[in-house]
């Protein structure tokens, strides 16, 4: 162990990784560094720096970076061109967080010659995964230290002791605080643990932070537009918006009318199911308007060739390959569908559902009210190719039936 | 036009299909048997029997059955065990009771000696290519006989002129009836035409006939259970029913809630983008609940098999390739996956909303409270494992990294 | 009929589409500009020109060019980046070679004002499919003449009246020719047709006449080197080429060599199986060097994903989608797989066998023998790791075993 | 490591599994029960029984048995009916046998009371995750030791310095014996290592054992006949055979032509990449004969969705997933498409290649001359419906080149 010089830890500045920055120190006799990251999880950032230098980080091996715009623009909204949904239902918002972590403690472990990097998730989950296949990929001499599953704290109580015995702060926890174990990001807030381990109970309404409950939501349904550009938000209600201004305000909507709710019981990489409950406000409701852009948008044929991928695609996402190559390529393919992925779409909100009611492209669309109508055409359609459209269609099953009836 | 002898008519007892009735007597001198059936289109069917004979048909050669449990049991049920839905959103509802008429017009065909179908869906509908595909495949050298594509009729006006002519009572059209063209079974109802036609117009709330408004529904939620045996729902709140008795409490439960509607722009098959609104009540209970059951039940990757093939089923069933050897095999790989899927969901409904509160399987579980938990598990998980599982999964990443590296 | 102007026609200079230019001429009284392609068919293209003017075609109606470059550049090289194969066997030759066709005659129709395109494809096959999905794509509101679709010359005898009554010489087939339908291009030659639509009987050896037979190959084998960048062909032993310099030699080896030999069932994209027989030398050859040098260069899930797509990949050239916009997403994901395959491979060509005996990549080898090695490889690999990323693989069945053993 | 009590081991009679069996009882203290089997790898067995009492095993816990039979029909034979080929070249010799050992692996330790099982793969390879899947599948709580991961024999030469300390016969060995790793089944057998280790370099004509070169074949081609039920061969030249003497025949005609070498750089499951030579010469043969057969008895789209899913199958069995749900389904999927794959196929077999001269099927041809004649076929194609199909396949297409005109 005595080999390891320089660890970049992603240090969250509460407790458990104030005990894993310590017991770096203890147990690898190394420097440690310290990347405190902004992704929208809801808590200030800069405390994580006082605390830092308490634990005796140096100044200099102190990094901590507001990442909401990067975030958002190079991890979600890619990721949102792919309609992802892993297992029909979850949108993936612990997991498109990771990469870019993974990736900024990469980054600075090359800037002060760190040899070494270690994050606080533990050895049952999928984040020690997705951390990981991002460090070995972007760094593949990387030393990785995941203290979960090295050391021996592995009950709350013994953790608690551990950090009394260092002169920890663990004033919010002996208090209660929640009994879940949770994470945030821009993109949503999940819960995991205790009560939530038996999949036959509802959970509690006070669990959920981000949106009132459907029956608290207005009365009063409302109304929003979304502008695209090449399958990407770009303003709502006609404001322009960054990409981490139009999440954070689609998340005061969504969670506002009580959208982006979910309590699934879902299939972890390392092999078994675990029940979680997640609040996508905002993303609930760029998903349903990104089907309604596209559908007036995108060829037939690419929109079924991008669905058949998609499964793939956010598998390889909740796994935590987002930065194989496999990943890489299939993402150039979407982001190339996405090219005529533009107009407007009109969302309603109440209670949460979110209902289309209007989408348009002036440019792009693909819709033609001549040859769709029921009305007479003007010869747009001619009725009779239709015919020899299916007599071809069906000719292999007639020759099938037709050697079946003589085979008897 | 002369060589055909008896042709079997999907006849609804409707104006369209009544004017079809008397041109194809007029045009092609041939005998014509009616066929009627109930699939849950909420219109009484006997009375076609009355208009039937009006236009000449023998007692013998009509034909009216109530087929809801065969629809629900032998294609709703079976297409709901893949948890279908197309392009994203579209629960399938007229594609799926498509198979069943064509397959009991053949059956009647063969029974009367007839050698002809026909049916009155127009020629750019998706509709005429699921009828004829499946009498193709289900009799290879049958005639079929397209009116809408054939005839000159292709104005209301002249419909009503035909009919008028003909003695077809048309008042029902005449003071108006709905303007929307529509279709229904036990499944959903579907609206298209006239003010549809614009995709960026909110369609009027007086359209929608099957639910209430999310805003109209109760402001109390309620809860139900629905029991499921290898995929199907076999029981709700512990009271044993039929396939169809379970969609029609499903469409009751819906509807009241608001559950069910959808406003889109789809592919059709014929090559355009249409607008369609859909009223699937039942359905989309159902998806919701089975997604759940299976979460509890199905091996992850099986179920991700499933999930991968899926937009392809849909395709084959929005396509109308029912009776088609390769949907058949799909269906057999998705039917065998079902025998573990026993076990009971609970949901919430509310304004809209079908909310999983509760999901158990006491047979078929593959839920490990012991292994999933955050608690110590007493060895039941070896946290060191995924140590090498991440490292080798992460080995050709790290060997591409280092020849990256290498190269400079 | 009367509202054609202008008509670019593929004209081969042979006796069906002399006879097509004629019945243009006739029927449709437009004038007709004849367009005739150098693509590697082994024929001259310049006596095309004689002809047409023998029919009255103005000279500057008149278009032959050499496109042979373009066509191995553009389409046979792109289409070899993605180990495309129809069902198993068919290397694609004639599919490849029609959407370069469709897009010059709507080059030319569009730069001499023509309104419509003509091939003499017949109504049975896959290629006027091919040809007139690439016209309508590429000019949506061309017009189409199908002569093969439309008149009724449909026996050989009727076509030969025609031809002769108009003065178009015949005396190549009166005294014979090929009784197969073949078709040629730099990619490969095609045989259909009389004793081959017995698939269960061999063709006859002098049907045969791109490649020698394996017996009668050259006793000795013969060693070739080709070096590939990204993924492209660009030099033969050393030697560099242009792409269809390299098709050309790569044709000449297999031919000595008797490689490339085909006789297959196919599944037509209008319906029915037909029996084709093919000759592909260097085609042959092609594959079985770019898999190899894949297999040293690409990572094993990009490889995986490139496989799993191929088959649609080919199907889609098969039935004559190369202008649509999945097939170009599919280019360029593939395309982008590239980047990496370069580097070389050594062949060993004997009687019809193509074995590969060697490939390096200085630049791009993701093979790294100190990890492959049987021997100690001094820590590059630690055996410990499997353990975990096995029982880590397992936990999922082991957890329904175990539930399983529990129901009993 | 006291507690394990009962180990059966996969063992071959030979230095390794010798070794292995030795230091079990040393290191694990616990009683070893020892299975053999024959799955054609061409070596006897039975010596087995007296090398295991030599070292103390006794006589009920010795299992020797044939299950060559058991090996074609219930793995070799239905891999084949997928037409499993991994990355375009491996026919997966080696990956087919490893599930039945593991499944009679654990049916002894069931029968026996074993806690444990044992194998003698390494940890760098793939055949350790296959055998251990299948032990984990099959018996949940198994202890399973490899050896090759734990002890420190690592080298050559302290292998031999363990066996010799032990008594065990090295003469084999220290005299040289094959410089390759290799396994051998009624499939094929797979050389690696030592200077296959440089993919650059051709392999020595001496390694290959089982196949002469095509060099030395017979001149003059053989022409044999293979009859199918199924999917399944049942006979050759007419003769019935059972599925294992099927393939050994089809072994000696491959063998005697030199048909089945392959050469290749393949990606394992552990993450790097491998040179492996193999000979595969009934199987080669039954890869060309099954795709011939198939050709004319499986309808298009069935063969599509075979091809498509094809890869994804054959990944599962390289990777060792056989007794996966997943491949269990598939499974069922492909088994239940070769009901009508019912015929014969001849082939011509001729210095290294496998040619197919001729395939025919009584009872369920596919292939209608009727339809495929370019002759007058009396009505049985319209070719006028080739108009509407291609019309309306490219209408999407038209569409969207209309909206481009449009936007300019």
């Amino acid at each position: 162990m005595s080999d390891i010089k320089k660890v970049v830890l992603a240090y969250s500045g509460g407790l458990d990784t104030s005990v894993i920055l310590k017991w770096l120190q203890d147990v690898y006799h190394c420097e440690v560094v310290t990347f405190t990251a902004d992704i929208g999880q809801g808590e200030e950032v800069e405390p994580a720096r006082k605390k830092a230098i308490a634990l005796g980080i140096k100044p200099e091996n102190i990094f901590i970076e507001d990442l909401r715009e990067e975030f958002v623009r190079d991890y979600v909204y890619p990721m949102f061109r792919a309609n992802a949904i892993y297992e029909g239902e979850y949108l993936l918002g612990t997991s498109i967080a990771r990469p870019l972590i993974s990736k900024r403690q990469i980054e600075i472990a090359n800037a002060v010659g760190g040899d070494a990097v270690s994050h606080g998730a533990t050895g049952k989950g999928n984040d020690q995964v997705r951390f990981e296949l991002g460090y070995y990929a972007l760094k593949p001499d990387v030393k990785v230290i995941a203290p979960w599953r090295e050391w021996d704290l592995l009950s709350r109580e013994k953790l608690l002791a551990y950090a009394e015995k260092h002169g920890i702060d663990i004033s919010k926890k002996k208090n209660g605080g929640s009994p879940y174990s949770m994470d945030a990001n821009l993109l949503h807030i999940s819960y995991e643990g205790t009560v939530l381990e038996n999949p036959a109970a509802e959970p509690e309404e006070d669990m959920w932070l981000w949106t009132v409950s459907p029956e608290n939501a207005p009365d009063q349904a409302e109304y929003i537009e979304l502008s695209y550009e090449k399958g990407d938000i770009t303003a709502i209600n006609g404001v322009a918006m960054t990409p981490a201004q139009v999440l954070t305000e689609l998340n005061r909507l969504g969670g506002k009318h009580g959208i982006g709710r979910l309590d699934i019981v879902e299939n972890r990489y390392v092999g078994m199911k675990s029940r979680g409950c997640y609040e996508t406000p905002g993303g609930t409701i760029m998903l349903k308007g990104h089907r309604a852009i596209e559908s007036i948008t995108l060829d037939r044929e690419v929109a079924h060739l991008k669905d058949e991928l998609m499964p793939k695609y956010a598998k390889l996402i909740y796994t935590g390959y987002w930065w194989s190559p496999e990943r890489q390529m299939l993402q150039g393919l979407i982001d190339a569908s996405q090219a005529t992925v533009n107009g407007w779409v009109r969302l309603k909100l109440y209670k949460g559902n979110v209902i289309v009611v209007g989408r348009e492209s002036k440019t792009d669309s693909l819709f033609d009210p001549n040859i769709a109508t029921f009305d007479e055409d003007g010869g747009a359609y001619n009725h009779a190719d239709a015919a020899g459209f299916i007599r071809l269609n069906a000719l292999r099953m007639r020759i099938a039936a037709n050697a079946k009836l003589k085979r008897g």
